[in-house]
């Protein structure tokens, strides 16, 4: 039951067409968010401030470009992360605008470019492995947004590195920290800003890291106080997550 | 070396009293912030936006005490976590203002009321045995001067009790949501809200359960974008994050 | 919003009171389930076709009898599981018909006897330690109205004690395998009938069982398909399900 | 020692040819259901209510047709599961009526068409990416003999969508549910309904899912009651006990 | 069905008084072993070369005292693992022969002493504190009617210890190594000998042997060719398991 | 220093020309079973009964084939498991005897065919695709000398399958049991005899099966007194194991 | 056989007693260090640099005093780790130059007090609630002869407090650190020094911390060169490693 | 700022061109170690006392190329670990005196030879399997200035192997020892010197191996004291140890 069957409903109820013990019927399920295929995305987007978006892996090619294609037809940016060349190229031919962020593996199509944020995301990584996740993170915050910034290879074992980006610290808003192995840099950033931190571990590292585990448990359990912690290489959740509290500034 | 010690040298430097070079090599390691222990917390209140916190576990009761005597003598605001009532007797006798916090087992001690923030940060619990967790997130955020509302027993297994709250959800700048068990909460709020939700996982439940680790695994994970991930049972990072957040809003 | 309310507004959507825009915005986000306080158990039984049920552990006695009270109050049964003696003896207090169930640590209060049903759930455990669990199992399934038959301490090492039951297996609709150390009774009773087997590992074992966690992976793996399988020391959650199936059957 | 021999054993007491003494010997460990070679299918179908099945990983193709072909000639219906496509080439050449499902890589060869059950087991996935262990299980249910709906990608983040499948819920029997990441979609379909919810774990996600850890430990703490929890990919499982509870109620 | 009866059956059959298709239906399901209360434990004694021992943990004061009570009635030695003190003095009342081994938690009820194997089953230690399995393992295999050596605190830290075992070691037919910590010794003394060898992690040690997962996984991945590994502090079954192959070369 | 250099050390003291202190201090730390290079593999015999075996896995052809030479050059039989074809190639150009068994991929030469032993070591499997791992426990305790046998596929889902082979369990001295899955086929083989089992849990199976982690914890916590448990896919080490067992009744 | 013994057989050997071929058998397997017990620990002491060290966890007090009387007795230095009170009065009564460290529970008893070493052993904690490991740290290195220095709560939550001690820790010759929670310290010392740093992780923290898991593998996965990893809370062996570095700096 | 901007500051604030306040503000910040680009790994080495290290998986081979290229410009040695054959190929072209160690696939660049250590870091392995990472150990001492020595396949399971290197072990000054599977050899090294053992788990083994798990807490749990250890594969920080400790005892 999509808006315009609500209404006419309410107005039958008006008109005395239908009578009240009815229309509860009808009613108590109702779907509202589901109204018609085509408002789905809309609808999303007024809810989680955010377009849907498209997690490539476990999806046949048709079923990500089905996806996009009807995306597009209601005029949404289009975010797909994980995603490889062969689609990347099959998106194109769909829509020339479409970026292809190669590091992260990530497809952008935007509308319009919105005017950036004032505040700034600042994503920072512990090491040069880190950075596909960490572009992951800055093409999503970017995408929603955004103003974002990057600094890479500011791991804790040279600690000169991060400290001696401080002013770049103070001037963000809200701080994403990427790190796989030890994971520790997010513990050192934590204790230097008064701002939230993000932090995301990566799959970087052999052996014990144990494809992230070692930093995911690092920052779950980091001395600093308040560090909000995503999935290991989930740098779209540490994008979008940063983009909605860098927005609150805004206001 | 403290900020005196720095002027003294550089006007060494100045009156030719010290050569460059000298001055170089004792500036060279200078532990800028640790100018003398008066002004360590008052620093870090500049540099983290909140006063120092005693974890008590694992501290004797010599350990807290002492160190909270020092707090108080520099006028700075106490917040003691897992505190048990042994500690909080000893803690009356230094600052008949203290408050005990039984559910979470938080001491406060305030100098003044701060005005609340306009900003909500709602902490929401999934069951009834969520509860001391998100007080502890609760009695955090609001030591730390948000306002702070709360709804408790909300879980998944009985959707509509969510549904019903979609205007507190609404009205909230920031969600806490805390869960034991499947942990499935915080990817219902998360896809209802375009706000940041911070998932707390707690050690409610048994045997696959493990201790936490279930529901944790299952934030991670999450389904709906974004979701900050907290330790197990840390509510009192969460009231922290969520307060970092919710002054953003602020201003 | 109840549903006196909804009609309400249906009734001055009728009259004109309130124009079809405005109810619009209402019914939006009804939470229909919702009405008021006093039915909720009563709806819950209607959707889950089963009574609130009060996990004890992690709740204050002052919160288990407060729910209790509420639910006594609307003529529910009660179900309380994980209760000790000092919860039993409160329970009491407030309705003398409250059985205790001691190796289940279960408290029960029927208001009336219900006709039992013609299919019969069969409970079986591995060894004697087992018994506590499905006595949980049993108590629960009883509760809740199925006939209940039960068979201990028939685990695979005497394999002959289970191909001996083999009339009782074939006279049960659904049967629930109580097992813990290596958890393989499951698989043998899966692999002698056709009827829904449902698993539930316990915590008994020590070293590499891992309270329970070396049971729970044998009966996900088994090599009988379709076993259902349940938490570790999950018997409620047994019962439950094995009533849920044996109805089907009354039907 | 198969059926005739028994016969002939007997009949051999009867006429004096054996003695009791020997009789009773050769009895004791007797291997009833072992038969003969060709009758241990059927017997199989008679004990447990389906045809063996072929789970094709770690057989040589070989091994794979060799099976087949004994249960085709003795009549049996056929289901192979994770079957990959040169052994469905091999086995179309035994067989033509055999149809491949490709997403869910299962083989079935039916000789007749039984009649759909009137009970319906509804499969939901709260993914695209779950679709094909939901396949598995929809094809394995159907291939029994139940009669089979699905419904995708309903997963919690969009809470909307599964409940604006109230009356498909409501329509069912039994609901087979089907999640990878945080696996949360059980606990809110079983929060819904009254019916046995058969949870599938799926691989589905990335870091901290462990290739479904995450989901499997979300299922096995589910907070609604009674939850029956499959092995990670399980789709064939979930559809045969599925099926062993729909035609509990077709009785 | 006991023996009495599979034979009074038979006579039927010779006598004409039951036809073959009668007595074929009634021995399909014959649970042999199952004869008659009284003959279980000898059956076992015959089948598995060993009584029904008793494992004491999550087992009620009453259940211990009656399964034994049962026992003794037919005659059966006893073995109870893991009996406490309060245990103990039950079972001295039930009968004076009684034997509490102390560090081991056994109590053992022998009817005749039988003649010792002229093989030996030798126990070995790495340290001081994984004595109380060794004893249980000697107990055990001594109880059964094993000959059995105890050589402890000879760990692979002071090599020169078990290499001037080497005489003993020799003179063994089947070794028992019980091991903690890091769990090595069975890896050195499996390379020394050319006899059986069995390994039984303990949870002695700390911190990352996870309570004897440490030494479990070092014996499993033992570079010395076929160890048997145990359960951790399993020492009963390493007793089981040294006497029957310890038995093989008596004959 | 090998012997012949101890033996003239000896002359040396007998004849005056070393002092006792001297002869003392070099005897010390007397290596004595590393003589000579070619001696160790003879040596190696003596001590464990069985010929040096080549782990191919991790090692360069070249070095295969060159540890296969010098074994071949004193006389040694030769056992290489996880052989690959390119190194079976490679070794058949050595000494043109190498059998090469393709399913558990081990390459065997020997120089003369054993007495086969009286006693029989009997290799069961739960399914077909534990066949290469119980072909790995077969060639390797043939190798060695022992007779024997082999059931295949009679898990315990089809328990009337391993019931039907009694007399073969019987008739073996000790028996190896191959599963992976459930793991529980070893309990009941354990439950039917009175002889040493030797359990090899299996990678085979899926999600929760933790490639081989489910059936090795089954086997760990086997309610069957005194399994020997051998390491994941670990045919060679229970082949090892069941002759070192079967050659004590040799005797 | 003791070294008298052994100056014996060479005697004998040399006046022509005993012949070459008899000498040679009775010195194959030579215990040499166990000549005699009394022995035992000065050769240690000559092997190890350190005396026999007691573990008091899962002895019993006889135990612990009985070891520790007999190292007595041979003027042996004592070290008994893990010890609680009982022990410590029991010790006192033996010798009263035993002194309790309570904050590590370690016993120390010097006979002499050896000069300290010039390089210095500094010991670092992350927080005050790992102080307890540091110091069992700390006795072990000093009562091995190191001269200690310890410096606490220096976490990298507040980086400023590890950077303003750098000339202690440029005055180091090895430094062992001691942190729980994240773990992180270690990397950012490792990365500031160029000398040996030892890292312990403690079992400080909850939830996901799983008692020093996480710290551990934060360490293991250090992104400093080098680190060294002592198990969860072993301060013992940080004390030992640290002692055996630093004395290769004195010579 | 860098050097010479700091010298410059100071001459401002000799020469009153700069007020004390001024600077005092400029220098608060100080990243003194991040003077200028080039500068950086020209002061790692004065720091670490060793270059940086380029650890190759993970970065593209653009990035590899692009900082070696940087670290030859400043006369800087190269160490490049885990890089594969066309990397080689590229860094040949930079630079001829390149040269790549197959085995443990490291490149070396060095620019002087340096005058060799009179200590020696004595590297052991297990086995045949673990001799890459010992190679990586043993060219990353090497490289750093290290005297080498290596002794392959001395596992535990032929223990006269270790025990007859007795010589070597006494000669070394620091050793590290090698292993996968069982990971005991450490203890048994341990146990035999007075000298800081650094111990390597490998990923060699298979099944309960988890990929260097069980040897990693083997050595984590070792019996001997002051086991140092090291990752998992990690053969590069073992060498850096090594080279740490040993050159202590140069001085």
């Amino acid at each position: 039951m999509n808006k315009s069957e609500i209404i006419k409903l309410l107005q039958n109820v008006q008109t005395g067409k239908t009578d009240v013990e009815t229309a509860l019927k009808r009613l108590k399920h109702m779907p509202f968010e589901d109204m018609s295929y085509a408002h789905i995305d809309h609808h999303r987007h007024l809810r989680h401030g955010m377009p849907e978006v498209i997690y490539c892996e476990g999806k046949t090619l048709e079923q990500v470009v089905g996806i996009m294609k009807r995306m597009l037809r209601v005029g949404s940016d289009v975010l797909a992360t994980r995603a490889n060349e062969t689609i990347y190229k099959a998106v194109r031919k769909l829509d020339r605008r479409a970026v292809y962020h190669k590091a992260s593996r990530a497809i952008v199509i935007k509308h319009d470019e919105n005017k950036p944020t004032k505040g700034v995301v600042l994503v920072l990584t512990a090491g040069t492995s880190d950075i596909p996740i960490a572009e992951e993170a800055s093409v999503t915050a970017g995408m929603l947004g955004s103003t974002v910034q990057t600094v890479f290879d500011v791991g804790v074992a040279g600690i000169h590195r991060i400290l001696s980006k401080r002013d770049i610290l103070d001037a963000a808003r809200v701080i994403v920290v990427v790190a796989g192995m030890d994971g520790a840099l997010p513990s050192v950033v934590g204790g230097l800003v008064d701002k939230p931190v993000i932090a995301v571990p990566t799959s970087v590292g052999y052996g014990a890291g144990f494809q992230g585990l070692a930093p995911l448990l690092t920052m779950l359990n980091s001395c600093a106080s308040g560090i909000a912690v995503m999935n290991i290489d989930n740098g779209f959740g540490a994008g979008v997550l940063a983009h909605k509290i860098n927005v609150l500034g805004e206001r």
